[in-house]
């Protein structure tokens, strides 16, 4: 860390001077790397030619079923197609990437669960015993967990990769959860764990999160970037009372009130108001997007993610499968204002990646049909009159 | 076939004196028989003790996340477990039953397809390159493809049951579509065949159908049992047209008002305005409870040969699970009279049983949080507070 300087450094961050502030020398030269960082890696991101679109559902009709009737299976099978550019190989490779970090407003009684729970639960992700390594290892899929910001030093492992934009975000009633260059790292460390994914060879990915507490943070930034009132984006979470309820909403007006979050500027929502995890999970959405890597998001905290993600480029929206509506009350809102369709709705509110696995076994099971159905022509079967 | 003899045969059928017609001598022994079986197979069906439940809950409440944050996949894992008597083991043997069957009222131009679609998809199911198929491989499932009625002779195969009630229907607008034997014989080819496959051991099984036109009489039967208008319940079915979907409304209407069938009576309306294919599945359903097989209804038709399961025996509804809503209309009717919800939404309307195939891969991953997960004593995290 260089020694803090009194110099105020503005980054120019879509398109406005930024502040960087707590505004330490060294700081803004890497802020400055990272945002570059990102700008390139959104730059790489293409809207899908509308003639694959058309290619792939003209195949999905040749298939000897009533036309569309396999309904979003086939939407799905079309989308996955068109990502890969029509070259649908079977999907093989499936890695759900789970990201935890620690918040500081957890103090403000938030949760259910004690903040530890984040780095026991790490503990448990590793042995296999949780949630989202049963329904991966259902889907025949791996689970990679991110120390992106956990209060705790893990020891080196297998499955895990430790990159810490710090130990626990600051409470976010006191001041911002991270600086903007925190918020930056965070994001580029999603792209950066992309970017190798996607040379080592990955077919699909999924996103998770943990983190006790991460419910508040992912319901302020919807609160902000969707306008919405506060007690319209904020659920129970892990199962608070109605006092826990109406403590957490009056935390989140007192976060957004003394931090003032920028709605046009995603980054520092994020930043002010967010999390590590939340920021490793925008960074994955876009580094999946840029690698041209079908990404199913999980639930409501991994859609706060997505939400910074598509804020900062919109043409995301074409790679990215919603897996699941949890009971959290927001998420609905997320759908709303993204205009998609979760495609389950179990009353699910976990977490971790598991609405990703069963996400990504349907998905699986489209391209399936897009790839080893027969024909209309093939299997001998008289066509329809539409 | 006896000759017929011109005696009027009254079997007396759930407490009523039931007119057997066209009335042949062997056909009312035969009848008795088949009635017989039918009752003692449905007398087996027992309620699931309520402490099963309770035990099943406690077990999951244990397991290291908040609790019931996996929501329904909770619920499927708890009702999978009481129907094993809580005795769970992994989910391995997986079959779908693909029953096919023609159906005469295919004359008035009720579908998009022509009738031989039905035997051609026979084949394509035979050779393995249909949705069903596909699907069933994703999930390792095996598929059984019963000719119940199909206008053609197949050639004795694997993968196929040859176990004929009739060629096809008769035309629902001229009279009945079978005799009352003959829709007691085809609940007794799904009955028998459950209990074969119960004996060989299996894990879960699937409903699935085959039929052109097998949406107008499931409409029909629909009709009559919930007592909801014909035009409430009547979709599109492979895809026709406006004037299709009048004609195939106003076909259910002459049937019903021909046939008049009795909704007090579940075989009576399978006989008069069902599908032999409708009624293997009735009984294939009957013979799972019986056997306390979890069984997995898919869409409309299926749902169709449920609710003559159910009407039958309520207990029936402890042991199926409704793998999905379709976007045939009628098919919401069916969720709000037996008051579930489906597990998926995915505007699917294919039948063969793909959504039970879908569904059963929901359900093992229910188990397998059951079977698989830490609790939080295993996995050392501290409990919420709730």
């Amino acid at each position: 860390m260089l020694p803090l300087l009194g110099f105020r450094i503005y980054i120019n961050v879509g398109g406005m001077d930024k502040l960087v502030c707590p505004c330490f020398v060294g700081e803004g030269v890497f802020l400055e790397e990272g945002m570059e960082k990102i700008k390139e890696t959104l730059k790489r991101i293409e809207s899908i030619p509308r003639r694959l679109y058309v290619d792939a559902r003209r195949h999905l009709d040749r298939l000897s079923i009533p036309r569309r009737s396999l309904g979003r299976l086939e939407d799905i099978a079309q989308r996955y197609a068109v990502i890969k550019g029509l070259k649908v190989s079977p999907v093989k490779k499936k890695v759900i990437f789970t990201f935890a970090g620690d918040h500081g407003v957890v103090e403000e009684g938030v949760s259910a669960f004690p903040r530890e729970v984040t780095q026991q639960m790490v503990i448990n992700f590793l042995c296999g015993g949780a949630g989202v390594n049963v329904l991966a290892r259902h889907i025949g899929a791996e689970v990679v967990v991110i120390d992106i910001g956990v209060g705790y030093d893990f020891e080196p492992q297998q499955g895990l990769v430790i990159d810490k934009v710090g130990y626990g975000t600051g409470n976010i009633v006191r001041g911002p959860a991270m600086t903007y260059e925190e918020g930056v790292k965070s994001i580029n460390i999603g792209i950066d764990l992309m970017n190798k994914w996607g040379e080592k060879g990955v077919d699909i990915v999924g996103t998770g999160d943990m983190g006790i507490g991460n419910t508040t943070p992912s319901s302020a930034i919807l609160a902000v970037l969707s306008g919405r009132e506060i007690e319209d984006v904020t659920g129970r979470g892990t199962g608070i009372d109605d006092e826990g309820l109406k403590r957490k909403i009056s935390t989140i007006r007192k976060a957004l009130d003394i931090n003032k979050p920028n709605r046009d500027d995603p980054i520092d929502v994020l930043s002010k108001v967010g999390g590590y995890e939340i920021g490793g999970i925008a960074g994955l959405i876009i580094g999946a997007a840029a690698n041209k890597i079908p990404v199913v998001v999980d639930g409501f905290i991994s859609c706060a993610g997505a939400l910074i993600a598509l804020r900062l480029e919109p043409k995301i929206k074409e790679y990215i499968f919603t897996s699941h509506i949890s009971v959290e009350s927001g998420h609905k809102v997320f759908f709303d204002i993204i205009g998609d369709k979760p495609l389950l709705d179990l009353d699910m509110r976990l977490g971790e990646g598991t609405g990703a696995a069963l996400g990504i076994t349907l998905i699986e099971a489209g391209v399936k049909i897009f790839l080893e159905m027969a024909t209309f022509e093939d299997a001998g079967v008289t066509e329809g009159r539409y």
